[in-house]
Order: structure tokens, then C-alpha cells, then sequence
């Protein structure tokens, strides 16, 4: 979505929002982390992101790729900058042409700083030589596709009049050309700022104006950033900072005090501003610390629109409905789904034709290297090893499964003392969902959705089951006519008591004016699909260990003689009704072996 | 769906069905009664219906008129009698054909009776001689298409032996010929009945055997009914029900008792029979007292699938969505679609493409008799004559309405104290449904679908209101953030505060192993169809009355100046809420124009 739409709506609605903007880093492990940051800090409700354009070449296709990541995989909002540094207009192009291919709208276009080694800008051959060359081009080349922005310096403020004239003729040229909306570059001095504000509406200029706001995280930080862009720092700033300057806590503290203070004043001053965009300088803490300071929490509608995130290429955007099986693994999700012609929009069966990608075509992987992955989960040499590994899990005592990136969910954590009973007593849970009745769209757990809206869950269990064990549980199951199962073995054997080929809705909401959403379904197809990949990450944790190995060679067995198995309660009014065929399956296993806790093939 | 298919999951399921049968009357208006009481008697369960073929040839076009309406309009599983009386092979083909068209899959093929005035049976130029000639060539044009049903004679145990072997030989052949299924004669012997049984058996035959039950509704009827048929009657009914010949009541009371003792008696002798097919002989109250007194009621499900009248013609069998507005109006709805490609199959925007019919081609019309009508609405003068029939058929003091064939629904009738106000107020209601937030599927008022479920509603209201008072309204249903409304002029003015253009679900159902089912909606390209037949029902109310009479003056401003408006709360769990807004604007109204009720442009 264009960032003007965004601040139209927000002006409609009278909301304050803001923005974060991240710079492509240097390394690969800089870009894992800051992308996993991204994915974090999303919780904070940013409107959108920007990523800067790195000059010199070599971390230019990285924007590009970040572009694609942050709104396909991570499905945020991402404005991309483009600089005419070293760029000819063929680069500018390929850049502008995938930007709209992953669904990006927004671009600011800007000339860039002198290329690395030279004082003097100057054009490469074939490139734009002016910030409003670049504007042209996009406009000419794309219409109204993107919304550009350019950057605006209130600093410009404080030059001497005529070249202050000067630099505001610049700036209206380039609006007139076709820019949609500025941000500015970092201030501290909140008085230039406005001042500046006034001089360009009085120019004529009336797009948005976004004031870029930089948070005070150390002292070094802040006055390399402040003296490398030539920054004014009021005396009061330094006052209260510089007795401090050994103190980063002390410093952060205070700043973002200062800092909060400024965005206060401008939000304020009636200059028809309700937005701030945040320069995170790749960091978490002071951004954060700031919005708390600002009480600027964000809507739980900003959040979540749909109980799992959704993918903002264009392709994708209509996408409501995904099958419950990747909820702990959504990027493998959207990367085996990446060439689907159509997303199901609602009714999951009528657009599934398209094939699920092959598992070697994407690589299904465990996300731990092998030294994390052995640290994580030891050398277990019995079923009981692996069983308290996985209730381990459960009670949020170890961080990551191969099949779960990440700890269980809040919600989970509901249920987590009967999934880790579970797994004591032979159920290894990978994936799980609490029946949830209608709690309001805004619950801070299991909200999603828009306003005023109502959200319901079936109690959802899947998990890996030996053939004695699950025979037991199957016998109480089948005497709860609200129970449906699907049970596949890693051969592809399946067997279930659902009577329809269609989906089973697991979540769905009602809200005002709306059809009932259903965006998590249970169904055989996807279920099918999903078992080559829970099987093969049992194999490649298995693979971690020394050939013939204990470990490796019980892991492997257990892959090779366990059943997949999920399991819906389809009354939504019992959150405890779906545990109890385990409990009782587990103890009747228990009186049948009462030496030995459940076990897989002898071990 | 095919009789037998039924009838394998009734045995799957362990419960007793029934169906009813019905012959084409005489006339038209009996065939409208018999329509009316054909829906009315749906309720009583019956699995299928089944109707009569008249040999003679003028009312054959009947039965094939009537198989098309109870399939489509009425919406009940529907077996046509074919007969070879009178009947050359082109005919047949027109009567099957026309069936197929219409969706039905089950035919009982007879012989037929002699045609009137002759004593001997014989066939047509081109017709067919035997029974069996009729079910070959059934099965030779349409396959598998159609379950082929034969009569059987339980009598035929009484003839003598080798009669009575000959007439099994007969009947032997037929089967074999592929028939699926036998409805028996009329029969009271069941010792008769269960011999003859015992002896198709021996004779291998294995289809399925319906025994054809005739309560006893009058003595005279009963006489004629076995004489005819050359019935033997059980000397204990005889005793039973001749001392009361004269009493009708007694007669029906003590007739049905008997046979219900009969039906149980079938039932329960270990036949492999589970179903009972009732000659209703076209009256409801025989067959209604024989299902009680047998405890036989309807299963929830087997009513309602969805909580509006499926269609079972072909195309119209997947249709599982839509709007509201035609509640009341289920014939005009269906006509006015009869032309739809595809229905919507739970997104309604999707595959409404194809335009509502028009106004003229399927002729809306008020289903009263002008004289009928002005019984029932005489003489309208002012607006609060208007608004006092409104609000007496809320409170059902009156049985009718233009827009409503039928008195309200017992549903409705849980919020008539609230809608016999509101029209007090001004607001003319001529739609409407309670808010349900989740009772069970079998609940005898609100439910629907498969057993196990939940099923939920939102508030709706639709109606006709000046504009002074629809100015007070919009006023308090803008502060509530809840509500959702369309407002509409007959010209087509349409105002809406709902931003999206997708449908608002205001019926639902959550079922085990299933998506959401969301059956009925509000939107508005439906609202702008239905506004048509809403304001010219209206109009047509008005030329009821004499050309330029106070009553038609009266009517046809009203139609010409009210609005037409449906409201949604949005929030299913305070059934009250809806209301509120419509007393405050009343209370108001009044407050502003103390000594006049709502009027329209002085009336």
C-alpha cells in the first residue's frame, strides 16, 4: 500500500502512527539478525519500513533483497530508497522493476552521498545527475505506480536567506515533478524544525512532511550522527547529556526523554503531522524505549490483521486462508507456495491446484547449526530422552525443536502443562492450538482481525504417536463424535473419520459488516504435503548425529515406525475436552507397561 | 438424491425414515392448497414424496409441473409415478426427461389402470404393454441416472398357489429387468404383509421393500380405499372401528392406533425394513396423528440442512448463500435467479455476475385476491392506519402482508413485542431476525445443519420509514459503532456507512470438520434487486384500491416518499441492542410533533 494512502486513512481516523527505517548490513549474519530483528520490532506496530540504499554497489542488490524479504516473508510495508550514486539508469531500473514485483509502492528517491573516496558528487556515465532527474524517470517510466518521497532538511533552515531561497526551489521543483510525500532528514532543534515546516507550506508546498527522528541510544552514537550530517543540537540537549556521557543507560534515559519530549511538541503544533519516522540505526532499544516514553502502543489491528502474517507481495496480498500445519514455520509455508497462480481467498479447495514445491526445490532445513542444534537437544539415546525434550518444549524450558523456530506462541502457553503431560506420556506435540469461544478481536493473546470483532479457535493437537500407543488413543477418540483425526504414516498412508473432503475451519472471526474470516483451515491435501517436511526434519536432526550413532539411529527409527497425527476438538466450548483420549490412552499404556514409559523399537 | 442412497444411510445410522405421497388434484386452486400443505407437511420429516401419475392424460403435464415444484421450489427429495396407460413412447420421454431437468432421480414405474371406460387394460399406439417394458426402457435411455421403484402386492399372498407364484415370477423379472426398490399396495393384514415379505425374499429378490401404509382417516374413505383395491381387512379393525362408523374423530383415533400398531409391528420383526411410505391421500391430519402416536419426529437435520428451503433442481443444489431480503420470499427469489450460471457457493460476490431477472419477466405479484386482500388490510386512511397492520402482523393479530405470504416466523416471534413497537413508531418492518450468539444445531427454533454445531445470527431489521424520522435514527445509529446500514429510495439512492463492498454474513454455522457455513448475507447489489419488488409490492397494494381513493393515495405516496432501510447489529451477543436507536428516534419524533403520530406528506 502507498505510504500516502496510509497517511490519509490515519488522518481519517485521527491516529498517530510511525515508521522504522533500517540500512542494509555488512555482513550475512548481520542481515539474519537484523531481519530477525525486523520480524521482532514489527510488534511495534510500525505503519511501514524503509531500508536505505547502500551507494557503492555492493549492498545495492541487498536492498533489494531486503525489499522482497521484508514484505513477502515478513509481510511489512517497505518503502525503498534509491540513490543515483554510481547508479546507471539500468540499475536504477532493475532496482525499480522487482521492488514492484514484491509489491513495494514506495521509493525515496534521492541523489546520494559523493561515491566512497571522492568529495565531489558527480553522475556516473549514463545516470542521473539531480535527485528530480531520478523523480522524472520513476514517473515516466511508472506512472502513478509508486509513491516517491524525497528527503527534506529543516537544518536547511539556518542557512543565510538567499540560499535557503534557493534550496526551497530546489525542493518545490522536485515536489512538482511528481513527489508524493518528504521525510526529513534528523533533527534535535524542534523550533527549526517547525520553523522550517511553516517555510515550506508557505512555498506551496503541500504534501505530507514526515519528521525524521532519530533516538539517543549512546553518547559516541549521537555525536557521530549529529556532526557527520551537520546537526544542531540545542544547549538544553547537551546540558542534559554531556554530564552523562559514560553512561549509555544514563544517556539513553535521558535522551529519550528529550527526544520524547520533541515528538510531543511537534505532534502538537498543529502542522497537520500525526506521523514520526524512527531512524532505529539498526537497533531495538532506543526506538522501543521511546514509543513507551510516548505512549504509542500500537493497535492490535496494526499487528494482525489475520491470526498468522500475511505476505505483501501482489500476488499473495488476497491470500485469507493457509492450512494450520506450517504455523511454526510460515517461511517454509510461503516458499513452497511461492508459484501458486491464485491464493485461496476464503474456500481453500477451489485454488489448491497448483502444487506444493517440491521439498528439495526450496530445502527444508533445521534453522540451528550443528554445534547450536547438539547444544539444544543433547545426545538422547531413549524414546524418554526425546519425550522430555519435546515437554521441555513445551514448558518453555528449551528454546527450539526442529520442527519450531521459536518458543510455543503466548497462546500455547495456555495449554502447556497438558502438552508437556502429553509428551511424558508418549505424544511428541509439534504443532497445537487452545479451543478459544469468542474473545474480542482486540484480546491481547488471541485477537486478530478489525475492531468490535469476535475470534474462535477448535482446539487443535498434532503430534508424532507410536502404532500401540496410537491404537489406544484412536479407541477413545472414536467415542467422541466431536473429535476429527488425520493419521499418516511417512509413507503416506492415511487414514482419518472425517466424512468431507473439505477444510475444517480451525479460527475464525466475525466482525461488523463482514463475511465470517477463516483464515486457518485443517484439510487432507495440505496435510499430505506437510508430512514430507515433519518427517524429513525428524531425519535431518537425526542426520546431526554420527552415522549409526545411538542418537542418530533412534531419532531415525522413530521416523520411520511413528505416526504424524492431528487431531481437532470441533466443540469450541471445552478447552480441556481434547486432552482427555490422551490421558486416558497414556494411562491405559502405562498399566499395560508399567516397567517402561513408551518406547520405539526397543530403545 | 436416489431413494436407495437414502435408504443405505438410514441403515448406516440405525433410524426409522418415512415419506408421503401425493396425487395431482383436480384444480387449480386444490393444487395450490396441496402445494401449500405439501411445504407445511415438510416439517413432519418425511425423507422424500412421492406423486401420483393420472392415467388419462390431463393432468400427466400435473405431475410433471408438480415434481418441478416440489424439487425446486418447495425444495423435498421427489420420486414421479410413471405409468404406460395412455402413454406413447415420446411421453415417456418428455415425462423423464422433464424429470431429470428438474433433479429428480427416482420413478416408480407401473402398468397403470385400464383408462377410464374401459374394463380391460391395453396399451397405446407406440406405448408399453407391461410394467417392465416401461423399466427397461428406462434403464436402456438413462442408465444409472434414475432409482426405478415397482409396486408390490402384499395381497398377492392370499392368491392361490400357483397364481401366486406366477405373480413373483412376474415380479422376479422386473427386478431384473433393474429395478432398486418396491413400494408395497395399501395393506392393514400384517401377518400378510410379513409372509409376503418372507416369500419375495425366497424368491431372491433383495432390494429394498417400502411398505405402503393409508392411515384411516374416515370410515366411509376406508371402505372405499380397500374395496377398491380389494384389500383384506383383519376382522379386529373391523370390530374395532364400525361400532364409531358415524364418528369421524373416534373413527380417525381409533384407526390410528391400529395401525401404528401395525407399523410397529413391521418395524420391529426383523425385515430389514426401517421405512414407512404414507398415502397421505393428498390430507395432512391422518398421517401428522399416525407420526405421533408412532413417536416419529423429525430430526433437526432432516428440515433444515440450511436455515432457508434448499433447492433441488441441478444447478441450484451446490447453492449454499443468500441475501436476506428474499426471507419472506423464497418462490420470488428463486424465480428471479432461475437464470444464474452458477450459485454462490459461500462467497456470494463472486458468482453473482449474472443479473437478477427483472421485475416484469417473472411477474412479482401480492399472492392475496383483491378481495382476500382488502379482508385482510381494509381501508387504510392515515399512516397510523398503516403502522397498526404492520405492528398487529408482528404481534400475528394478522396473517399477512404484501411482503409477507405467511404469518412470522417463530423466531421472529421471540422479538414481536419489539417490532409491534417499532411500527407503532413509524418504521414499517417488514423483515427482520433476532441476534443468536451460538445455540446449539438442533435447537427447535434457531437450528440448522449437522448435528453437533453451533449456529449464530446477527440482528436484522428492514423496513419503510419517512425521512424526518430516518434523519432522527441515522443520527443515533452513527454513535454506535456496531451497526451497519443501507438506506435506499425508490429511485435508487442508495446510502450506506459500511466500507467495504463484500457481503456481511448474518447467518452462521460452525460444524465439526467443517468451514464455517454462512448461509445468509446482506449486501448491496442484492438490496438494490430487492428494493424493486419491495416498493412495487407496495405500489400493487395501492392499486387494490379504487383509482385515486384516499387508501390508494395513501399507499402509493408512502411508496413514493419512505425510505426502504435494513440495519445490522454487528454484535451477536446483546439481542437488545438493535432497538435501541429505533425508540430513541421514536421518542424523539414524538417529542417534536406531540399531536401527531408519524405521518406521510400530511396523511
Amino acid at each position: 500500500m502507498k505510504i500516502s494512502h496510509k497517511i490519509e486513512q490515519s488522518a481519517k481516523e485521527e491516529k498517530i502512527w510511525w515508521s522504522f527505517e533500517y540500512f542494509p548490513p555488512r555482513t550475512a549474519q548481520g542481515l539474519q539478525n537484523l531481519l530477525d530483528r525486523i520480524e521482532r520490532m514489527r510488534a511495534l506496530g510500525p505503519e511501514f519500513i524503509d531500508i536505505t540504499w547502500n551507494a557503492g554497489g555492493r549492498t545495492s542488490d541487498l536492498t533489494s533483497e531486503m525489499v522482497k524479504t521484508c514484505q513477502g516473508l515478513i509481510g511489512i510495508e517497505t518503502c525503498m530508497h534509491l540513490t543515483c550514486t554510481n547508479m546507471p539508469k539500468e540499475k536504477v531500473d532493475i532496482a525499480l522493476r522487482d521492488a514492484k514485483k514484491h509489491g513495494c509502492r514506495n521509493v525515496l528517491a534521492l541523489r546520494g552521498d559523493p561515491p566512497t573516496g571522492k568529495d565531489e558528487w558527480e553522475a556516473v556515465e549514463g545516470g542521473f545527475m539531480h535527485g528530480i532527474d531520478l523523480v522524472r524517470h520513476i514517473r515516466r517510466e511508472y506512472g502513478d505506480y509508486f509513491d516517491i518521497a524525497v528527503a527534506g532538511f529543516p537544518q536547511h533552515q539556518l542557512l543565510p536567506p538567499e540560499e535557503r531561497d534557493l534550496e526551497m526551489k530546489y525542493l518545490k521543483e522536485k515536489i512538482d515533478a511528481g513527489v508524493n510525500l518528504i521525510f526529513t532528514q534528523m533533527f534535535y532543534d524542534v523550533q527549526v524544525f517547525i520553523d522550517w515546516v511553516r517555510s515550506v507550506r508557505a512555498a506551496g508546498i503541500t504534501v505530507p512532511i514526515v519528521p525524521g527522528i532519530a533516538p539517543i541510544q549512546t553518547w559516541n552514537g549521537f555525536q557521530r550522527a549529529t556532526s557527520l550530517a551537520k546537526i544542531a543540537i540545542p544547549q538544553h540537549f547537551l546540558d542534559a547529556l554531556e554530564p552523562y556521557k559514560n553512561d549509555d543507560e544514563r544517556v539513553r534515559a535521558i535522551g529519550t526523554k528529550l527526544v520524547a519530549d520533541m515528538c510531543r511538541r511537534i505532534l502538537s503544533e498543529n502542522l497537520g503531522i500525526r506521523g514520526l519516522h524512527f531512524y532505529t540505526m539498526n537497533l531495538e532499544r532506543g526506538t522501543k524505549m521511546l514509543l513507551e516514553e510516548l505512549n504509542l502502543v500500537p493497535r492490535v489491528e496494526t499487528i494482525k490483521p489475520l491470526p498468522w502474517r500475511q505476505c505483501l507481495t501482489p500476488n499473495r496480498r488476497q491470500e485469507t486462508i493457509r492450512p494450520i500445519f506450517w504455523a511454526n514455520r510460515t517461511k517454509s509455508y510461503i516458499s513452497r507456495t511461492e508459484n501458486w497462480d491464485e491464493y485461496p481467498n476464503g474456500r481453500f479447495g477451489d485454488s489448491r491446484s497448483p502444487a506444493y514445491g517440491e521439498l528439495d526445490g526450496y530445502g527444508v532445513w533445521i534453522k540451528q547449526t550443528k554445534v547450536d542444534a547438539l547444544k539444544l537437544w543433547g545426545h538422547p539415546t531413549t524414546f524418554q530422552d526425546v519425550a522430555t525434550l519435546f515437554a521441555r518444549f513445551c514448558t518453555q524450558d528449551l528454546s527450539a525443536l526442529p520442527w519450531s523456530d521459536q518458543a510455543p506462541s503466548t497462546e500455547t502457553s495456555i495449554i502447556s502443562k497438558q502438552l508437556a503431560r502429553m509428551n511424558e506420556l508418549g505424544f511428541l506435540t509439534i504443532n497445537s492450538q487452545p479451543a478459544v469461544n469468542g474473545v474480542r478481536s482486540d484480546d491481547k493473546v488471541f485477537g486478530w482481525g478489525p475492531s468490535n470483532g469476535y475470534v474462535y479457535q477448535k482446539a487443535y493437537l498434532e503430534f508424532f504417536v507410536n502404532p500401540t500407543l496410537l491404537s489406544l488413543l484412536l479407541k477413545h477418540i472414536e467415542r467422541d463424535s466431536n473429535i476429527t483425526y488425520y493419521v499418516i504414516n511417512n509413507r503416506g498412508d492415511l487414514r482419518t473419520n472425517t466424512h468431507s473432503d473439505g477444510p475444517n475451519a480451525v479460527t475464525w472471526g466475525v466482525f461488523p459488516g463482514k463475511e465470517i474470516i477463516q483464515p486457518t483451515i485443517v484439510e487432507a491435501v495440505s496435510f499430505m504435503a506437510w508430512k514430507d517436511e515433519a518427517f524429513e526434519l525428524g531425519q535431518q536432526w537425526a542426520r546431526l548425529y554420527e552415522h549409526d550413532s545411538p542418537s542418530q539411529k533412534l531419532i531415525s527409527e522413530l521416523m520411520d515406525t511413528c505416526f504424524l497425527v492431528n487431531v481437532v476438538h470441533n466443540d469450541f466450548h471445552d478447552p480441556e475436552a481434547i486432552f482427555e483420549p490422551f490421558f486416558k490412552a497414556g494411562a491405559e499404556y502405562l498399566a499395560m507397561n508399567p516397567a517402561s514409559p513408551p518406547t520405539v523399537n526397543g530403545y
